[in-house]
C-alpha cells in the first residue's frame, strides 16, 4: 500500500515513465496559504544538475489539481502531479530476464507476475521521491502553522565514507565523486537531520511512536539501509549514567541529547536528531555479474542509462519531507487527542 | 494509536501496575492449531531472571479470552491477558515533579495532562513487551503454516560493546554485568535477527515496505535506538560494485546479501537481516541529576525500585515478535494481492 | 476486522460462551471522570429481564483493566471485559450440519471452514453488544464534554407494525408479545434516535460523511435491515420544494429537519436524526423448515434455547452507542482538522 | 476523509470547477486487462443527457496517469483523472452569505472556515461520483475475475413516488419530469441493486460487515437518504417465521431472500439484494426561502445554473460502482483471510 498517515493522509502513484506522478493529500487543513510556487524550493533542492547527480533533466513542474482555491487550501485533498516528460523509449524487457543487480527488477516481476512497468523502475524509481517532496513541503507549512519555531534541517554527513567534518571537504568529495564516476562505480551517504521547535507531547505510545513513524516513513525512500536517532547504535555501548539525559529546564531542555529528542516514543522538548545511512547507487557502468534467468547462468550486464553517482547528494530534502509527513501526521492527531476539558470542536 | 496491521491487527493494551496487560489480534487465520501453552516458550525466552535481569518475578500466564475453540483459532478476535501480580504499591507521584532520566515520566504527564498512570512507567513500561510477544508466537505460526521453512531467530550480538564473536563471550559478559551491577550502573546492547524462508514477493513499495513495516514494530520496542538492514551503516562506506548483491540462482538467492533480503522494499528470497540497538537501561541505582520541576533547579534523584541492569539480555524474542507482526501482516496482504488470474475467493 | 474509527478506535472481542467478551478503545482523552459503575445506566438499558425478553441473565458487571487510574481516564487504552456467566453446555455441534434458518451459522461454518465457535452463535451473537455499549457509553461522555449540550436519545417506534403513536401502546404491544410468544414466534421493531448539541461541521466528505460512518456502525448491530436519515425513503417520493430545509438563523437552524441534520454529510446544526428497521429474532420455538446439510434434503429444526421475543426492545441503548461511537470519531477527527491559524499544539 | 477501503484503496479528490476530478486505487492487483476504453460503458450510463437531466455536458474522457502498462494492471497504484472542460465562471460568492437551501454551501462554509472551494458546489458536488464510477468499473472487473459469475445490477424502481412495475412507465416518468421541470421542481426516487455470483463467506464481522461497508460507500453519494436490504424496513412488521429463509440447497440458496443475501454480515449465496432512497435535486428553479446570513432575515433566493430534475436517474450505476468497491474489498480481504491449511503465498 502506497499511503501514509492517519490524519495527514499521503497517497503516492505513478511510474517512473509513465504519463506523470503524483500525491493525493487528504486532510490538509484549510485556510492555508499555497501555491504551485510554494513547491518549488524543495524540488530544486531535489533536482538533478550538480556533479555526481544523473544527467537526466526534468522540468518536475508541480500541476495542482484540487485542493487551493484563491490562493489557499480548500480543506478537500490536494491532489499534485509532474508529468513524465524527459523519458526514453529504450528497452527495458531486457531486465525481466537478466535483472540488474540491487535493484527492484527481478522482485517486482514476481511479486506483479510480470506485470510491473520495467521502464526506468517503474513504481520503483527515485523519481517517486517528487511527490514525496511535494507532500513534505505542504507538512512543513503545517508544522509551520503550529508550531512557530519549527524548523527541519537535514544534510550530508558524509560521501562515501568522507566526514562533512573534514578541511576542504566540497573538494575533496568533489574528487572522490570524478574518480569514482570514471571507474564507472558509485558511492552512498549519510544524512543528519534535526528538527527543532516541536512542542513536548507529539507521538503515540508503541506502534505510532515518533521513532516508529519517522522510520516508516523514511525507509520508503529507495535505497535506505539505516537510521538512528540520538546516540543511536553508539548508545548500545555506553552506561545509562553516560547515556541518560538530565533535565536542565522546565521546558523539557536537557543538558545533552542522546535520546534525540524523545523519550518513550514522545517528543520531549530537545530537537529530534536522527540519521539516515543511503547505500550506493545500484546502477554502475562497469559490467556486472548477474543472472541470465533464461540461461540459468552468470553474464555479464552493462546497465545503460543515465545515473546518479550519488543519489544520497539528492536525499536530503527527501528526508526532511518523510520526517515532516510523519510529524505533521503526529501534530494533527495530537490535535485529536488535546486537553479534553478545555477542548473545543 | 496502539494498533499495528493491516492485516493482522495487533491492539496492545495496558499498564505496568494496572490489573492486566493485553493484546488483541484480529485477523488470525481460523484454523491453527492453538493453546494457552503455546505461548509459554517465548514467554519464558523474554522472562527475567537470568544475570543482569530485574529480580522482579512475574507469572506471565496468558489467559485467552476468546478466539480459541477446541484447541484452533476460530477467526474471531483472539484476545490475551496477563495479570499484573508482583506490583509493588510504592508512591510514584514523585517522579510527577522531579522525572527520571531517560524515562517517559515527563512526556507522559505533559502529553497527558498529568492524568497517565504513572506507577511502574505505566503504559510506557518494558512490561507492554509482553503482549507483543504473545502476538509475534502466533504471528509465527501463521507464517510457519504460509511458508513451510519460515524460521526468526534473534540473538545479542553485542553488550556494552563486547561482541559475541570475542571467546569467553558469556565470562566476559557476566563479568561486565557484576561490574556494572556494583557501580550502580547499567549497560546496552546489540541485536541481530535474521529471518530465513519467505518467498519472494512480500512487501508493498513506499510506505508499507519491508522494513518500513519492520521499523515501525521494532521502534516500538522500549529503549530502541538505531536499526540497520543488510550492509546497514556501512553501505554508506561502500561502492556500488561492492554492495550489489549479484543474484546467483533462479529462486533469487545471491553471492552476498548487503541488501538484507530486500529489494525495492519486497523480500527477494534471501534471509532478512537487521540490526537494532538498545540504550542502556534508564533505571540506574546511582543517584543522578534531575530537574526539580517544582524548585526549578538541579537535584539529586535516586531511583528505586527492581530494574534489569542490561535489559537488552531480555530483548530478542521481543524482537522477533516484532519482525513476525510485520511479516504475518505483509504475508496476509499479499494473499489478497495474488495473482488474479488463478485465484480463489 | 472488528475494528471501527481513526481517532477514537473501538476493537470488539468475544464469543458468546467464551471465556470473556470485551472493547478495547484506543483514542480516549485524558482526564475524563470514569469509573467502572458510570457503565451501569446504559447496560441496565440493554439487560434482559422485561416481558419479550431473554431468560438468560448475565451480571455484566464491567472489569476495566486498563485506561483508568485514580477515577479518570489514562489517556492510554481503556480496555473492559465482561465474563460470560450464565452460560449452558449444550451441544451446538448440530447447528453446523442443520444450520439455524435466520442464524450466521452457516456463513460462519463456510467463512472459518468449520473452526467457528458454534456455541450461541458465538462471535455472531447479539451479545457482543455489550461490549459495543460500553464503548458508546466512553463516546457519550467525550461528546458531552466537548458540546455541553450534546443528548442523544433512542427509543423504540414500533414493534410487530404498531406504532409508539397509538393510545395504549405499552398494552397493545404487552399483549402482541405475549400472543406471540404463545405462537413460538417473535417480532421486529424501529428504533428511532435523535442527537441534539452538536456544533455544524462535524462530517467528512464522502467515505466519511455523517451517514456512512453511523451507518457502518448501524450495520454491526446483528439483525438490523435498514436505516434512512430525515425523510428517509419518504424523500423519494417528495418534490425538492417539500423536502428542501429552509434555513431561518444563523446557528443553522432549519423550519424543517428533512435532511436529518446533515447536507452534505456534514452536521448543519439540526438534530441529527434517523431510523433503524430491526428484523424479527431469527430463533423461534416452534418447528421450522432448514436444509439438513449431511442429507441434502429439508429437516425441521426446533431451535432449543433462550430468547428474546423481540430483540428490538432491548437495542436502543445499542443504537445510541453505534452512534455515539462514529460521531466521537467524527468530533476527535475535526478537532485534528481544525481551524489552522488559531490551532495549538 | 476522502479514502475507503482496507486492500482495495480507493482515494477521491477533486472539485466541480477545479482543474480535474479523479481517483486514486491502490490495491488493484496485477495483471487485469485494463484501457481507458473500458471505462467508458459505466461513464455513459452515469451521462446527463436524458429527458431529466442537467444539460452540462462534459466530455468525462479518463486519463489513466498510472497502474496500466502494455493493456494490464501494473499492480502499482492506478491513478485515473477527468479534466473539467464545461465549467462557467460564474460568482459563487453568493452562496457564502445566502446558502442554497438542501446544499453544503453554509456546512462548508463552517468546516473549512470559508476556504472551501464555492463553484458549483465545490468538493461536494455530485460531479465527485465520476470518479467513483471508474474505481468502480475496476472493482467489477476484480470481481469478476474472482468469481466468475459475479454480476451487479442497478435500476430504477420509483421517481417521485411512481414504481417502475406500473403499465407505461416510461411515459408517465417523462410526463411527470415535465411537469415538474415546467414547475421549476424536483424529483427524487429509489434505485433497488442486486449482486448474484459472489461465493459463500464474504464480509467481515461487525464493523465491516457487508451491510456495514456497501452502507458506509453508498452514503457517499451524494443525495442518499436511507439504504435497506433484503425484507428492509418491512422485516420490522414481519413474524420470524415470516421472514426467516429456509435454506433449500447445501450451496446456501434459500426459499426466500428476507435477509437481502446476507447472515450475521457474511455472504450466503443468495443474491445481495438492498434498495437506495434519494431525494428531490436540491436546486430547483422557483425561487426559494433562504436565510440571508448577512442581515440574519429571509430572503428568496433563485437558483441560477444547469440542474437535474432528477439526478436519480443517473445513480444507478453510482450505486453498483459504491456497492462493488465495497465488495471488492470484501472479496481481497477474503483472499488474507483464506484457509490457512491451504493458503499460499
Amino acid at each position: 500500500m502506497d499511503t501514509f498517515g492517519r490524519n495527514y493522509r499521503v497517497s503516492v502513484f505513478g511510474e517512473s515513465h509513465g504519463g506523470a506522478i503524483g500525491v493525493v493529500v487528504d486532510g490538509v487543513p484549510a485556510g492555508i496559504v499555497l501555491s504551485e510556487q510554494d513547491f518549488m524550493t524543495d524540488i530544486d533542492r531535489r533536482r538533478s544538475g550538480a556533479k555526481g547527480t544523473t544527467p537526466r533533466r526534468e522540468p518536475d513542474v508541480p500541476e495542482v489539481l484540487s485542493g487551493i482555491y484563491e490562493g489557499h487550501t480548500t480543506g478537500a485533498p490536494l491532489a499534485v502531479i509532474f508529468r513524465n516528460r524527459n523519458t526514453r523509449s529504450r528497452d527495458y524487457s531486457l531486465f525481466r530476464e537478466v535483472p540488474r543487480p540491487g535493484h527492484a527488477d527481478f522482485v517486482a516481476g514476481v511479486k506483479w507476475h510480470g506485470f510491473n512497468d520495467p521502464r526506468g523502475g517503474g513504481h520503483f524509481s527515485g523519481r517517486l521521491t517528487l511527490p514525496l517532496v511535494a507532500a513534505g513541503t505542504v507538512a512543513k507549512k503545517i508544522l509551520s502553522l503550529l508550531a512557530g519555531s519549527f524548523e527541519v534541517k537535514a544534510e550530508l554527513l558524509e560521501i562515501g565514507g568522507i566526514s562533512s567534518d573534514v578541511p576542504d571537504v566540497r573538494e575533496k568529495w568533489d574528487r572522490l565523486l570524478d574518480e569514482t564516476a570514471e571507474d564507472g562505480d558509485s558511492l552512498g551517504g549519510i544524512v543528519g537531520c534535526t528538527v527543532d521547535g516541536l512542542p513536548v507531547g507529539l507521538g503515540e505510545p508503541f506502534f505510532c511512536s515518533v521513532e516508529s513513524l519517522i522510520s516508516q516513513a523514511v525507509f520508503s525512500i529507495p535505497g535506505v539501509r539505516g537510521i538512528e536517532f540520538g546516540d543511536g547504535f553508539n548508545a548500545a555501548r555506553m552506561k545509562g549514567s553516560q547515556h541518560n539525559d538530565v533535565f536542565v529546564s522546565r521546558d523539557g531542555k536537557c543538558a545533552t541529547n542522546g535520546a534525540g529528542g524523545i523519550n518513550g516514543g514522545i517528543t520531549n522538548g530537545n530537537p529530534i536528531a536522527f540519521r539516515v545511512a543511503f547505500k550506493p547507487t545500484s546502477s554502475i557502468s562497469r559490467v556486472q555479474n548477474t543472472l541470465d534467468f533464461r540461461k540459468g547462468e552468470l553474464a555479464g550486464l552493462e546497465v545503460p542509462g543515465r545515473h546518479d553517482v550519488c543519489f544520497a547528494l539528492r536525499t536530503p530534502v527527501v528526508v526532511e519531507a518523510a520526517a515532516s509527513i510523519a510529524l505533521a501526521d503526529l501534530a494533527l492527531s495530537s490535535m485529536s487527542s488535546g486537553y479534553i476539558q478545555t477542548a473545543v470542536i
